[in-house]
């Protein structure tokens, strides 16, 4: 069911159209916004348009004709090309342009992207989601947001079409990159432990499916043991979030806690199963292939 | 609320009165059983008694003077002195008397102790509970059973007002046990990630209360992440299970995945973040108290 | 070369002619004691009689015929077969008969078996050595002693064929097991890193002989580092010291920990590595063979 | 004892006169090198200057002074700073001048510098080296070196001065930089274990003395074991390499593990007990410091 959102009249740009940029822009399009998408490869611009999305050009045109731009990406390297690449976002930017960055990256690429926005006038909000495909595309993000309070607030009809909560961490930039980090590191190694736990069931003699239900009765029951120990016991893979991106999340957890001296000895240990489960080839597969590893 | 329970004729004893106990001879007694109770410190058999319980001199005088035994202690040497000790269980033990083990011990002592009770004509079953102090006070355990199938059948009455659904897992006495001490290796490794980082958000300057609310409303939300990451909060660590049995089934989990040959990298450093969580003293605590030594 | 041992009068007995005993028997004859064999597997007897010794046709007799009667196998459980077992050790003890357990083995288990002893009128020291096939066979071991200090004394001649040092460590039978534990762990957790560096220089292009000789040439350089790199670049892993026996010690060492509050990060993750390797088939190879858990 | 180097009749320069500079330079000047030195804390200078060398203004007008100029500074950004930065070496490269990083950096910055040297028309060698501060002061550190052949062989003398043993790993700028994580990467998790071990005698009631004699006299015997537990037993962490910049190496091999794919669960374990080991404030100690994290 549609939530009953008043679009904001402004024009909206949105920069990728991924496994989260597709729903994001869905909702966004569902509840009334005018939105002019782009993509690094255009074709997958097609069912947008058909939708009702404008199609722009290049970044630099999509911020300079709409009045605020998100943009969600894979990382920190694609967020880096679209900014400050030929005929990126910055070259659109001119005073009060609003660029909000969605994407999950590092906290210093977040501050420099924030610090160039700034510089040319521009408006900056960061605003990464928690939640994976299926959130996306029901409107059921949660988006951590700091930076510019009344881009925050202006962004509000936006983020109720792609969200059913938003939360402001204050204006200090890297603030809620912080705090998406440490929750995809919570989910990461959940997810690790619970493939350690499926594989050792099988080990034991145990029945895989007693185990998911009774982990679906218990304290622990919630979506993630849920979906994962479901997708475990179907060898079912399909990205909803893809391993390499999650366990690109927990390394830049593991050096934020670097920084500020803060030992992670379990979220260290589930980082090398995931390494081990890219280097058997389940890099672009669902988080949930994090079992071959502990399993193999 | 109470659930409508047709109890049993049969006369049910019950060995130990602890954190676990106590929820479940009080359901017992309130859906009408005949419970005979005993406890290694009787004192806490008062409150029982006035519950309407009878109490025992010594463990094998309830054996004798029931039909059905249940045990719930706390660990395995507990088990060995109830079951093999002076006036324990097996000198109760004659041909056809039932008794249930539902301590969480390791796998070989239980087949030891079900062994022991066959070889003296007794009929055993095995059945560890998922839950602590709340779900064994409200009779919403679960119940994990493996070993004599009519014994489990019998035990309907009982299991119904213990717990909120119990599993027969085959007559291969410690496969209950297997699947109890998994389930329990993911419980901890679980808080022991949340606890990890609770600890990194105070160190990135994050409000840990925001946390938690984003923890309570995403795709990792279940009653233990929403009550350990409170509980971290408030730094209010009474034992609903005790951190110190919290890392024995941790441990017995590791040796059971060394018997097995299954590598548990996550575990086992969990493992270790509990030990260190012991060695500060908290022991005793509640489990969410691993929290001390993440953030040490 | 040998060392010119004055060999004691006494009669000497020694029990298990593993990869160990071999050497450490053969040390015993070559220096002019007279040695009592037994062996599980009577046929490995055969070379120590033509090279002087004789043969005992179980334990209880080597016991009763000696004065000081050795034994080294391979775990625990062997250890207690050969000493609670039919015609087993403590059948053979009567007052004064002295007996030195030289197995490496955990804390209880040694302890049970000093009380044993003592308790029917014999004699008991701890000596677990440092040092696997190549040492023995040289004589350098190192033996790390506990327990009755006159024993101690009396074994000078033994000690000095089979050892290149030998340390008493006090009457409180057990250290001699824990230091030796301690330094089982340290070993295994620096061949198991050893391993990871190996295959990470491979996995990045490097030359593992390179790698091997700037470790022979560094501050590292050690017959450890040495030979097993050399055994990895060779793949090379007949037992030296059979990985099943390092993981053993490891997980030992880990217990002990835990017993004592210790927290042991590292360690534990190298503990995951052995069993990961012996899941791979590798429990009988040398420790080496962590290596192919680490490339795997 | 000097040995007997003839030196090249080439002006040497050297930037940096931390803990390994020092030493290096000292053994430049010792063998009858021309060196001109340049630190970015001018002071330091003076017991060169006095011991002989000339002293540069910037890093700049020494490379332009100099036929081959070194570089050893504590990490990428200082070696950023350097190169790149007002007066760096770059502004001093032109056609023909030599440039030979031994800094340990990530190997990103090292090919970034080589790139940007030989587009300048610069000779650029990589060459990082094994050792830290006693080996430096007595000539005896390993040389890795990658990179433009030629130079490699016009530095003969230099490298005799301040190496035993130099190797040129092929002409892939990047491979000595990744040899050299390597062999830091398994310095440190030796290390750590080692403090583990000292840590778990301790606790267990043995001797560390005792402990420390078993490490020189085993086949562990190697001057890391036996310099680091002296360093542990005497509780004195004066910085022969500083715990932070070991800190680094592990950090740095494991994310080039994570690019390769490849798991280093036990060199991910040490990196968090140096983070620890950090956080205690132990940055600036020794790396034998680590001790106090795992005794914590």
């Amino acid at each position: 069911m549609r939530k009953p959102v008043i679009p904001t009249p402004m024009r909206i740009g949105f920069l990728g159209l991924g496994i989260m940029g597709q729903g994001m822009v869905m909702n966004l399009l569902r509840s009334g916004h005018e939105v002019t998408v782009w993509n690094r490869t255009a074709l997958k611009c097609k069912d947008f348009v058909k939708a009702g999305a404008f199609k722009g050009n290049n970044p630099a045109e999509v911020v300079q004709s709409c009045d605020i731009t998100f943009s969600c990406v894979a990382d920190s390297t694609a967020v880096k090309d679209l900014v400050f690449g030929n005929s990126g976002v910055l070259q659109g930017i001119t005073r009060g342009k609003c660029y909000v960055e969605m994407s999950t990256i590092d906290e210093e690429t977040m501050q420099d992207v924030g610090e160039a926005i700034s510089a040319r006038g521009g408006v900056f909000l960061e605003a990464p989601v928690v939640g994976s495909r299926v959130p996306a595309l029901e409107g059921q993000l949660i988006i951590l947001a700091a930076g510019d309070r009344k881009l925050y607030d202006d962004c509000f009809s936006c983020f109720e079409a792609m969200g059913k909560k938003a939360l402001f961490l204050g204006s200090d930039v890297g603030a809620a990159t912080r705090m998406k980090l440490i929750i995809n590191m919570f989910m990461g190694t959940v997810v690790a432990s619970l493939a350690e736990a499926m594989a050792m069931a099988e080990k034991v003699g145990l029945d895989q499916e007693d185990v998911a239900e009774v982990f679906s009765l218990g304290a622990l029951s919630c979506p993630t043991v849920i979906h994962k120990s479901q997708a475990i016991l179907n060898q079912k893979y399909d990205p909803h979030f893809p391993l390499q991106h999650q366990q690109k999340d927990i390394r830049l957890s593991l050096l934020l806690g670097d920084k500020v001296e803060q030992p992670l000895y379990v979220a260290a240990a589930a980082n090398e199963l995931y390494k081990k489960a890219r280097r058997l080839g389940y890099g672009d597969s669902d988080i949930a292939a994090v079992y071959r590893a502990a399993s193999a």
